[in-house]
């Protein structure tokens, strides 16, 4: 039995919770976050209290299927039945997909390399019931073609200052974005902005959803991207799309 | 204004719902039902009580796409406004997809000619998460082959006693199957068990879905189906998978 520093791989839907991130508010009792409970169930797990810190804070209601976690403890529990004991302390909203050992030094948000996001748009004129916790509802026409050549002039080095809240505390808003598409799933009235990069900066990827979807009624050109990368001006994008249609999807080291 | 008799089709998550048809226990409140919801909606909508009848009796935590019902009315709303008018007095686990002017003598359970049933298996080695209230989780490796050779052994005319829970009331246990397949969505760890016909029995999608998985999971032969047909027995049927991977697709008058 040695110290290891343990690597998760956890999916959950963040639709009861206030967001990744652990809050204490000074007055009132804390609110229930998926570092919290996580943390909570690791530590009961292992037998001691640990320290648990996320890749990606995302938001209340923001979901993950690939979200990365990492924490530091001593246990008899072989890596092979990590997960399994872990998620027995857990609700049926969070689950731990994989538990790896890895260095001492290993940190989710440092050596994280590039991340996916996906965004999905309930696209039709009826409203969605089996899915309403999971995606944004636009009742109008979208244009994927322009939606598509809109998606493109994203990827690149660019500065997204545009693309980015007040608040994101950054000391560039300069990040490379590998790959941004527009995908239709061939069984559901749906459209899903699928986006990856090196780094995202506070709502960036629902504020970049928010102008595609101005893109696909027709409101802006597909080159208002460019003209938004110029600009550096967050109040000429478009507008930040609510988080449930928000899915972190994977993250890779 | 005349009294008019309209069709309804209606999508639903079954989830926190008793089921589709109004209960009434003598001692105590009465269970919430979407047939109950439903019935008071179109109620203060058309400004009168109405009697609201359902093509199928979904259980407590079965979805539904395309469930029909129908009602007898006078209302100054047009056609074209009745299904928002409703909505907008429903919560959105409950959405009217279409109204349509039926005959008065239209009967949605009477007159339906076939409907289709779906039910979503989430076969992985990790547990579902956005979509746990929408699945059943199989977490043993199915074979798909013998699994779509027992499921075109149910299409036919034949004797779905073995497949009928006790309870179901029903003067001949005969229905016919038009159509039973496997489907694997390109997107999802999923296995799909996609039934059509003139008419179910109680729990008979259910108890099929839990026969295919027994099937696929090689503890019986695929001509158990025949075997099974002969029987008329349901206690050599698989076993009545939960109800939440079940959904009713729609309904053909």
């Amino acid at each position: 039995m040695a110290i290891q520093r343990y690597k998760l791989t956890i999916a959950y839907d963040g639709t009861h919770f206030h967001g990744w991130q652990e809050q204490n508010p000074p007055d009132g009792p804390s609110l229930r976050t998926v570092q919290g409970v996580l943390r909570q169930a690791v530590g009961r797990t292992v037998g001691q209290p640990v320290d648990l810190i996320g890749a990606s804070r995302t938001d209340t209601g923001v979901h993950a299927l690939g979200q990365t976690a990492a924490f530091t403890a001593e246990t008899r529990i072989p890596l092979e039945r990590l997960a399994s004991a872990i998620n027995s302390r857990l609700t049926d909203e969070v689950d731990v997909r994989q538990v790896r050992i890895v260095d001492a030094g290993f940190d989710p948000i440092r050596d994280a390399k590039s991340k996916q996001y996906r965004y999905r748009i309930h696209n039709a004129g009826h409203r969605p019931v089996l899915t309403r916790s999971q995606v944004y509802h636009c009742w109008y026409d979208l244009d994927e073609t322009a939606m598509t050549d809109a998606a493109a002039r994203l990827i690149g080095e660019h500065d997204f200052a545009a693309f980015a809240n007040a608040g994101h505390g950054r000391e560039t808003t300069v990040r490379t974005v590998h790959d941004c598409r527009i995908e239709r799933p061939s069984d559901l009235p749906e459209l899903h902005i699928v986006i990856s990069g090196n780094g995202f900066l506070y709502n960036m990827v629902r504020i970049i959803a928010g102008t595609l979807v101005e893109v696909g009624r027709g409101h802006w050109p597909a080159d208002c991207i460019d003209v938004l990368f110029d600009a550096r001006d967050r109040a000429e994008a478009g507008p930040t799309l609510p988080p449930q249609g928000l899915c972190l999807e994977w993250i890779r080291y």
